[in-house]
């Protein structure tokens, strides 16, 4: 066979990635299983960040062309996120078949290095919009620590964080929505007495979720609305961003907004898939080392508890469904309304 | 065809199971998906709780039968229940094609009953060890409360707790471990200064679990070594149950143990899928309900997050982890435990 | 708890549910686990047929309404559909932890009822497109044969056959695509010799691939592509209707097509999901029966293997791959015809 | 932080591992996962070798040692090789993600190679006992054609299988059980008249299961009774190695069997595992590139199907269902057997 045809093996680059597997006990521990399920996640962590990046430049612009394909796009390669994150989270699976005697037999030869150290996931994190000063426990993460990030490590972390992340961009997106404009809503027929300065749909909308409300508690969440899509918006999203985001996911037959709430749903589902992959890792820690502190110093199990609780990223869009009414209350749309978010047949 | 023959939809009874399905909404709102799912769910607990039911069985007895294989059932049936909780967690993700706007056309129509009240999960963590006063927010299974249980459920859970659980049997098989016995340790070579009163391997044990340590932080685990396999035992199980679980997590590799171990690590699984099961379903609450509260009346994903903190029900085989050191460090057990942990070959 | 109120086990008729479990042998055997696990898959074949037959209301009229959101309603049941064949086919693996000898147990008191007479996966096959003639062995299906389908069943399939299938709905509206009118194409700029009578981008198109092969065995492909797409079509797909998918497949993100796109690869799941529901149960059959016939008189392993090579559906679906070419290599199409799949930005 | 700690980028060496992928086209494509999903199937199967080889060395002595634990650790590593074949085999979803026209994109650019060249996998399959002589079209191998392996490659498979394969290992291991020493049975009732030369179980056996029996196509399978398990064996299993199968499946349940069972299951696991894998990547290829042939050279899905059909390993083992009996006809062993096979308590 010639030299020059394309062989599986070098094409894969396999002598480097097969030939990076050191142990540093002996033959008999586990140490193998251990070194290479953290390299299959470090290979899957390279391709979400691979995805994460081109999707950040498609939302990285004034006008992301719904008709070049580019939120069709989008959202593929965030599916694609979703999937790996599946497969990801299985792998888990694999290391339980490992036992804590089994762990005992190297684990004192790793530290303080550890999982927390994983610089890929904290980027993933970072890209999608976790703020240093958010994570629980941040002083973890600094080099002065036996266990935290190297500088260059740390500076790489903080430097995303100063990049527009998929959450701020996702905000600034929904926030252009131009469906609110007021030449759109001139034959909306409003079905309540219009509150003053306010958008005819918004004006309406206010009256339409108390009347679905009932109780005390209830009324606790109309003054949320009030809030939040009225007067300050939720976290970092503005009053514009949270309205474009409840009226895709009430409207999401609409033929442009499709996608878009594909798109919605598909980042809930990355942090659900983030979530549980803290979640089982805290399982696993919790049954392979007990109450004993991680490799790298950390609490170990309470550490990844903590983690749990505070790093979901996309919480302002699931907050959204507190929100929601009945699509039989919803208000028809304006024929003006209607036409611009349809298909031009 | 004859009528007498067996034919597939009569043995399954599929007249009743098919036609039990009466949405109270219409049929183009997703309210059947909602019945078939938690349907399905109640199948495959009825299947857990008749193993549950065959296992506590086998351990109800002063003498569980090794040589007739008894406890290679156990551990087979228990393994089972592992695997229904992987399928009925898998379940959730097609709770989750159900969007929030497409609950909410039917959701009122199910006030007050909710997952709160299925029966038969609840029995099933009574069965496994749950009691009443563990339980987060126990008032809520009151019948004095709309989504609470009624009495004759109530009782059921309650009668439940009378009977002997999974948890108190392994606790008492696991006291009755006869490896202590003094005649068998005669031979044993004590490494160390023995204490007095202390059988030899336990006298020895403390010593070397405290040379396994280092730092303040993990002297604390020392103290807590001796409380629990010295002084107090942890939770409810004895100083003698406790001791019997870490020899045979140390020793698990002697014929005798491998089926224990099993057991030991199998009850965990169990554990881990039920947390799992709490957590898929209090992100798919959130993500379908925000912040209200359930249909049910609990604060929603609130009350399931509590839950899922305080439900773990082997937190003491899990425990176990903090207290063991390397197998190299073990002591060599003498000839007439090896023997008695053996084949007879 | 006053009575009105309504109870999860009532709203759920739990008490038939779980009152439908009546072994033939005694409780020893795990002939309970081979009842519900069949139960819970009939409990999700229903809620199969009610997805399909939603689809199918859909797709039976002369125009769906993609401006109403019609198609992705569709798409998202469809995909239900995919999440559910993905937990039913996980419970094969329940199943798997019944050994040879447990089911022998109870094996002969089911003769001649069988899992072949599964009347809801016989017309989910038959709502998607599987006819009674291209199924393998179609004289199992009869009724003179012990282990065949009773008289009354046997024409509920064969009813379902005269229904429109959904195959057979896709296939009309992929026909009536309105994208190849002579008007829309007048601009189109043909870069090869204009074919007599032939649509100026179908003649291209033929150069185009043709262009895109080499060797004699490709020549092959191309005898393929002027047969199916010039000539005769494909299987029950006329050459209109597997040009309009080919032309979604490489124009997907255009927005009209985003959503059929999306449907034709959930169609092509679809059938990979039966497809391994079908092998796992042939590989479950090979290890618990050997080679011994099936409970229901078939040749056990053998027939599932037969089924499992003939009764692909959207085989025309996937038979597309061969035809693509590179996108770089697609012409670029007239104004008029992105305006027609656009939106109406 | 002192230089000298380690630090979890460099005890993975993720410098190489992230270090090695160099598509060949342009970086809008698919290509970056394409590489990735196969570098992390390469990880994974250099996993699963390092645990076949342990696994094997275990087995290769004249006396694996069940008191020192060894088929218990044999078997947990042959669990954990499932356990790696079950995340491996949805890694395949990921894959799918890519539709046909991304996957054209960069197709060409990577003839001859393909996943038909992966090294690791053939030496899995050859290390598991495959010969070449009994792979499909085992011409495709060869280095003398572009797309087979080159010289280095061929030969390292070849000289994989001049080792002992874990199947022959297990077939000798089966053969040594020294459960049927005549000394042992002395005390055997036999229930029906002795076969002349016979070991009376056996001789009873054969009646056993001749009265199970029943119709003309099941007398067939007594021949094959005796054909295989009293005159000739099964593929490359003795008579004595197929008898000790069927003995362990059948006495599963006395203790020193419990492990071997769970060997003997686990091997059929690995089997069903590696043939799924084959399925899934069958549809993939369908799907990916319809009738077209594979980048290798190959027939594509063709070829897939035919590896799929004609790969299974261990069907000797599979097969023994077929000849097992009702455990209520099992005859009951003498006292001096169930010694043997019993703890020592």
């Amino acid at each position: 066979m010639s030299e020059e045809l394309l062989y599986y093996t070098d094409y894969l680059e396999l002598d480097k990635i097969l030939g990076s597997q050191h142990p540093k006990s002996n033959e008999q521990t586990d140490e193998m299983l251990f070194i290479i399920i953290h390299q299959a996640y470090e290979l899957w962590f390279k391709m979400v960040i691979h995805e994460l990046d081109q999707v950040r430049r498609i939302f990285d612009t004034d006008n992301v062309l719904d008709n070049a394909g580019e939120m069709s796009i989008a959202v593929q390669k965030l599916k694609r996120v979703v999937k790996i994150f599946e497969v990801v989270n299985r792998q888990v699976d694999i290391l339980e078949s490992m036992t804590p005697m089994d762990f005992l037999e190297f684990r004192d030869l790793l530290v303080p290095s550890s999982g927390f150290q994983s610089l890929q996931f904290r980027i993933i994190e970072a890209k999608l919009g976790l703020k240093m000063d958010q994570r629980y426990k941040s002083n973890y993460y600094k080099n002065t620590r036996p266990g935290g990030f190297n500088q260059r490590d740390y500076d790489a972390i903080s430097s995303v964080e100063s990049e527009a992340t998929l959450k701020g961009l996702v905000m600034k997106w929904a926030e252009r929505t131009p469906f609110f404009d007021e030449a759109l809503w001139r034959d909306f027929q409003s079905q309540y007495p219009l509150e003053e300065g306010e958008q005819k749909f918004w004006s309406d909308y206010k009256q339409i979720y108390k009347n679905s409300l009932s109780g005390s508690v209830e009324l606790r969440q109309f003054d949320e609305l009030e809030r939040i899509f009225y007067k300050e918006g939720l976290g970092e999203f503005s009053v514009g961003a949270m309205r474009a985001v409840l009226f895709i996911m009430m409207y999401r037959n609409l033929p442009i907004f499709q996608q878009p709430f594909d798109l919605l749903s598909t980042l809930i589902d990355i942090d659900e898939m983030l979530s549980q992959f803290r979640y089982k890792h805290m399982l696993m820690a919790r049954r392979m080392i007990g109450m004993r502190s991680g490799t790298g110093g950390t609490s170990g199990a309470g550490y990844l508890e903590g983690a749990l609780r505070q790093h979901y990223i996309f919480k302002e869009l699931t907050e959204v469904s507190t929100f929601l009414v009945e699509r039989s209350h919803l208000p028809s749309l304006p024929k003006t309304v209607k036409e611009k978010t349809s298909f031009n047949v």
